[in-house]
């Protein structure tokens, strides 16, 4: 809702803009040569005097001096974030519009001079998160400017000081968190930071990821869906239960769910029959594929509808039965979390009132969803209280219930894996060799939009169950 | 929030509008000559094709045959309908701006040919609200084009028909509800409608009005502002606790507040401490004071955080012993809905589906806020188990609490009633004339912007309490 007003907002801003330039041009005078001016919307304001005039104008103001990076210390850092996906297009930036939470991001580390660049910032991020999609743990490593001129972990000195000859303590590290949330707008927050080895990747180094989807329970058999959540537990291939996304080099669909499951909000809610309680679908796994989360879920609304049993699951893990996939519509974006990405051996460090700052700001906003909640909810039981009778349709999907259900196994399909992949060796954005067995495989092609990234995962005949590295989209 | 973001929209669409005009002017193109395009935001589109053409130009469609209400029998009813006021700045027609509640009625009462214009229908409402505010049972009294050739409560019929003479049942009266709901944005529905009596007026004529206002409990002391609530039942002045608007002709502040209490939205909550829980400050009265209830609420809330004792409510009551208002800001709008207004011996109709419709719709609406609410849950519960601290502050205030707390009775007041009497006799807006005692009395003058308006109320140097009628403005 807001997210969409805060789009045509920006939308119409670059509309005038354009105009105005126009205008300018016509009248015969100077034509504007300003970057992209780029105004926030009045939720994202929170510039501080200094950055914000750089930000408005979109251009360096020729007063600054350059800042010389390359007399401070460099320190490898991971950086913990939340945020909230409503407004954005993504965490990823993008081609096509500046409204991600990475261009704020990125804005915020160039504005505090933390960094120098992206290019030359060695940045990694733990996962992708699409558009209306949240994060409460979402972790990047990056190289920061420190003050730390006598070393320690992840530092790097400049090359004109000598950490033996430092006989003066650096003192503490600068405030990562307060520095970046000044800057930073209200619903993107830093949580803390740690240092890490020089090695160390956000990407790579992920223990685990952990989501979670919010939903209320309306009139779905939520016993049942929690049932069925199980059986997408252990390794399976989930080319089903999730978009497939060959083009850009993911070619299996192997992943490890450690744990699913369907539980209430408040614990009382098990013995309720209210269909206003609010429950939660909550998967951990290594890694997860673009939209897996959000194809799952939709899986278990089908479910929880009775509109399929929970052995559709087994089903749909059984690619050699079922080796395409069913068209299905993926469950909604804005109730899903990603809730937590964990790491081995990490110190994190907060800052004092940092926290405080982000839970009294997220009171705030709570305040004004759950007072608008009960509002809604008094309207509610005021028309039923006039004889209304509550829709059986699910309540998290808009428009009215279809007449006739399709079972999933008896829809048209989606086109195969191998399919897929002949389509972009025909275009050269995938290649086939023959391998060491004799089995064939293939990966990316010499015009693959990412031939100039790191290895791509090859895929044989045979499928392997290969690691499940970090290079696929980790997408919902 | 969503409120300012549409309002942002609607100035950003009317300036591409200035500037692509300012454009055909200079390229020498004839100037458009369009009335004030209005392009509804996302939220609000809901056009049926004939009137949506219509509602997006702004100018009759030269194809339109004129309608012929008077060949119609007219009918005097009362409406009821919910309406959700975050969008909207208030119920009521506006010079400065067309985004009211008031004008999306009345757009879909002359696109459904109910009424020929507003000056003719006959038109009373029966509360106002302000903008952000909302309504479960908002009523209207009004004329509509009614079927009922033989007559009925309220109808009346066209000079050219005679009832004794039409031997055919006119059938069932239109399906005002639906045509109406059909027509109107998603956040404004009509819930039933009921044949009055022609003198029957929903502002004259209403027996009590109710509101609530949701708030959570933070750090709050409930059973404080509960014990403290009921203290503004019974018949007081409340001239220090609303906005007074003497400039409008009200002169008087006695009101009747039947009932005042604050209570959760849960039983359970009652015993519980969670700072989560909802509860509604609930009030019904015969008639309120401008931004009464929200000066009310303020007061309760400072009573809740141990600001105040609840001693004050009866010390603000005290005109005598406290004649001018003390300075403090009325609570915040979107918490409040016009929850009822009660009317006697009205026979309410109901139309199948209607009140479904909007159930289902309150559904999809309720879920969005109630899960944006649960994800924001999440996150609070998070921080809190990384070590954040909940804030002391009111979560329903912005920004941070005070250091420095000033007593109500310490702090500066606003002007007294007298004064504002005397600046509005020295315009002309208000005429002092000897009364039948000798006392005093006030009432509109010659140059009030009411002055054509029913009689005003008077005001005596000794203030009797006078009935309580609906001249005064009611608004919130």
């Amino acid at each position: 809702m807001s997210a969409e007003l805060i789009q045509r907002i920006k939308e119409l801003e670059g509309e005038v803009e354009r105009l105005k330039s126009q205008l300018r041009v016509q009248d015969g005078a100077e034509a504007d040569t300003a970057a992209t001016a780029r105004p926030g919307p009045g939720e994202h304001t929170h510039c501080e005097p200094n950055g914000g005039t750089n930000r408005k104008k979109g251009r360096k103001a020729g007063k600054e001096r350059p800042f010389d990076f390359s007399a401070h210390p460099r320190r490898h850092v991971a950086l913990r974030l939340a945020y909230l996906g409503w407004a954005y297009q993504g965490f990823a930036v993008q081609e096509n519009t500046d409204n991600t939470v990475e261009a704020r991001l990125f804005e915020a580390l160039l504005k505090t001079r933390l960094i120098q660049d992206r290019q030359s910032s060695n940045y990694h991020r733990c996962g992708r998160t699409d558009k209306g999609v949240s994060a409460f743990s979402q972790v990047i490593t990056i190289d920061l400017r420190s003050t730390q001129s006598c070393g320690g972990l992840g530092v790097t000195l400049p090359a004109s000081v000598d950490a033996s000859s430092e006989t003066k303590a650096a003192g503490s590290e600068l405030p990562y968190v307060k520095m970046l949330n000044r800057v930073l707008p209200q619903d993107i927050r830093m949580l803390d930071w740690a240092p890490v080895a020089e090695g160390f990747s956000a990407r790579f180094d992920c223990q685990s990821r952990t989501y979670r989807y919010y939903f209320p329970r309306g009139s779905l058999d939520v016993a049942m869906m929690a049932d069925a959540a199980k059986r997408y537990e252990g390794t399976h291939d989930f080319r089903n239960v999730c978009k497939m996304d060959v083009g850009n080099g993911v070619l299996q669909f192997q992943r490890t769910i450690l744990s699913a499951s369907v539980k209430p909000v408040q614990p009382q809610h098990m013995s309720s029959t209210d269909p206003h309680d609010i429950f939660i679908f909550e998967i951990k796994g290594l890694a997860f594929l673009y939209h897996q989360v959000r194809c799952m879920m939709a899986v278990l609304l089908l479910i929880g509808q009775k509109l399929e049993a929970p052995e559709i699951i087994n089903q749909l893990l059984d690619v050699d039965r079922n080796p395409r996939k069913p068209q299905y519509s993926m469950a909604v974006d804005y109730p899903l979390v990603l809730y937590d990405c964990h790491f081995e051996g990490l110190s994190w460090k907060q800052e004092p009132e940092e926290l405080n700052h982000a839970l009294a700001a997220l009171q705030q906003h709570w305040t004004q969803s759950a007072v608008r909640s009960h509002v809604l909810h008094g309207m509610m039981q005021g028309l039923e209280a006039m004889g209304g009778v509550s829709s059986k349709h699910c309540w998290l999907v808009e428009g009215t219930r279809q007449r006739n259900y399709r079972p999933l196994l008896e829809r048209p399909c989606c086109e195969s894996l191998q399919s897929r992949i002949e389509h972009f060796v025909k275009r050269g954005r995938l290649e086939r060799e023959e391998g060491e067995d004799g089995g064939e495989m293939v990966h990316r092609g010499k015009r693959s939009r990412h031939a100039h990234n790191s290895p791509s995962p090859s895929i044989t005949a045979h499928t392997p169950i290969s690691t499940q590295s970090e290079d696929q989209k980790v997408e919902h």
